[in-house]
């Protein structure tokens, strides 16, 4: 593992964001030649598997500037300073669909873009579910679907559904957690 | 849809990288407010399921600056402009692994970070494999480790494998794609 380790020889700070830094280092290649890597400092984030009570998945629909387009993904955000994951989960759960969980299972984490970024996203299927009170953040506006397998699997089919959590979520739903959601 | 648009008032080019680019854009928000957005702006990319004779997932083992550690992952690479991704996956297949395939069967696409970027990873599996030739990248340094489900399994609980595409990846060979690969 560490003979392939590139060493930064400088680290050239060029954008300080209020959600991402971007820096560009020079670094040192296992064969001792040098290389440029541009790279994103995310804070993290974390999405939700979230199965109403009547067998569906819940979903968000969300204008991602990014992409300029609309698509519907599971309740997800990024996780605020010092913010546990699991804590976060709960927040950003009810805030965007206006359901309480009172149990947030864990199930792993993984970097969406390990190429270019750093952001690591931790996934939890929501428990112990109760009415909540939706309140979005003030720049944020979304628009929550409950859909059931088949919806799901259409609208991946149309590109609503598009992103690489949402996908995986979606996956790992269809084979792996349904009996024990249902 | 439309009501959920983000109008762009204003776009501050920030970098001009030879992967990504860095924009801030001032948008107008369904309300009528306006808010900022960090945007990230990415070729795309391509990632491949591979799996051999006997059964065993093909992964790349690579240092990733942006983490700062190696993973493992399924072969992959970034989009030269205007190349087809199915052209784009087997050239990088070759390249990563020595695995020639006389075809890419499409298995969907996906953004991967879109929060804040446009990355868009097309994904294929191969097929038809042949011997070929390792040629990496100048700059790529790269290790080929062919695994069993099993050994997968174990990897992504120890954190080897931590990315979603290689996790998506590894969920749908082992519910939707064994029985037709092996």
């Amino acid at each position: 593992m560490s003979s392939m380790e590139e060493k930064t020889i400088q680290s050239t700070p060029i954008f300080n964001g209020s959600v991402i830094r971007v820096h560009e280092d020079e670094v040192t290649l296992p064969n001792g030649k040098t290389s440029r890597r541009e790279l994103v400092k995310h804070p993290g984030a974390v999405a939700v598997i979230c199965v109403t009570e009547e067998g569906k998945l819940v979903l968000v629909k969300q204008y991602r500037k990014a992409l300029e387009k609309a698509i519907a993904e599971i309740p997800a955000g990024k996780l605020e300073a010092g913010e546990e994951p699991a804590v976060c989960a709960a927040r950003e759960l009810e805030e965007e669909t206006g359901i309480r969980a009172s149990k947030m299972r864990p199930l792993g984490s993984f970097y969406t873009s390990p190429g270019f970024a750093d952001e690591l996203v931790y996934l939890f299927l929501a428990e112990g579910l109760s009415q909540g009170t939706v309140e979005a953040d003030e720049d944020e506006f979304v628009e929550r679907m409950d859909v059931t397998p088949g919806e799901a699997a259409e609208m991946v089919l149309r590109q609503e559904i598009h992103d690489a959590k949402t996908m995986y979520a979606l996956l790992l739903w269809e084979t792996k957690l349904r009996t024990s959601t249902t």
